[in-house]
């Protein structure tokens, strides 16, 4: 078991999820997908390969020593319903962008500020909340191409951000903390704002890179 | 009269001003920087060079076909205040960023949702509002040397963003369409993250890259 245990990628079998489940998978971490349908997640699973295997969200979230939740935003209240009962004291990363259809290329951000304080209070604070991997393309991460990408990662604890930036970079990407979980409000928007740029400049997945020599901070 | 005829610079005494004013200037751009003082405007204009005039940030305003204004976030409402009377009809381009100190690592964004729909909100619509230049260190934009970050520019006019990207491409940096004015949000609330970076990992001011080949829509 490398790394940080077991990674369960709630929402595994849609696109981000699954990108995110085959590269850390090929990485050499252990990986579950959990889905709505068990039988979705092992079909999934099967296909994706690497080792992975699939359950139901709420098994995968108590198999998980990490629980990276891969859903979209009107999914997000019902999934942290479901897999409430399962993250005590774990690490959550979210991964939501507040997108609200048909108005995507609009930054629409939720009443608390962004998803991730709105997950940290449906998970209450027992749960340690980090978040990341708004601006990646999940068509991309999902092939073994190189992507020019950093991931902004946030969250009020180091600690956690830094194993999420490890899970990041192993990845193939950059992670890059980001600061407080109330950041991610940040990245979230920018999300919209690719969208806009994809359509306008014909773009195949626009990211973001931060400029600058970065010096990673002693751990 | 080159391009889109004179700019003014409000609060053009100031580090990302004056900066900006210095790079439109030796561009060939008729610039004009205000200043609460007109003296201290008329000195720091003789300090800059490159033709730069210096006036009260009223009479800058009233000089300018497009008026950007560089005023920190506490500054924002009275100078909005001085310039309202002469800027109707006009492009305005905000550069405001909600910092709240002492916590400007911080997001911590207006009830209105961006310091850009506060500045629309603040001249009403008979003035059209852009929003650009929020992630460009004024340290490194003063000097001649190369920088590596975009632009984004948002507003709810295509053409008048389209000005807005040519002054940044005049300045030698990269503007680039980010849509609506709403979405100046991102592009604001990046720079509490981009200062975290600067401190997490000793960089000399952090800037971003839209990733991707972009194509330049048709004008």
């Amino acid at each position: 078991m490398a790394g940080n245990g077991t990674i369960a990628i709630i929402g595994g079998t849609g696109k981000l999820g699954a990108a995110i489940a085959r590269r850390l998978a090929k990485a050499g971490r252990t990986v579950v997908i959990g889905s709505r349908s068990a039988e979705s997640a092992s079909a999934k699973a099967t296909e994706l390969g690497f080792g992975l295997t699939g359950m139901s969200n709420a098994d995968a979230a108590q198999a998980g020593d990490v629980v990276i939740v891969t859903v979209p935003f009107d999914a997000q209240d019902a999934t942290l319903a479901d897999i409430r009962p399962h993250v005590a004291g774990k690490l959550v990363v979210d991964t939501t962008v507040p997108l609200v259809p048909p108005k995507v290329m609009r930054v629409q951000m939720p009443a608390e500020g962004s998803a991730a304080v709105r997950t940290q209070k449906a998970l209450g604070e027992g749960v340690r909340i980090a978040s990341a991997f708004h601006s990646v393309a999940g068509h991309k991460l999902i092939t073994d191409r190189d992507i020019e990408c950093d991931v902004l990662v946030f969250g009020d604890d180091k600690a956690d951000r830094q194993i999420v930036v490890e899970l990041a970079d192993a990845m193939g990407l950059r992670g890059v903390h980001g600061g407080a979980l109330v950041n991610s409000a940040a990245a979230e928007a920018l999300t919209s704002v690719l969208i806009f740029i994809n359509k306008t400049y014909q773009v195949d997945g626009a990211g973001i890179r931060i400029t600058g020599d970065l010096i990673p901070p002693a751990a």
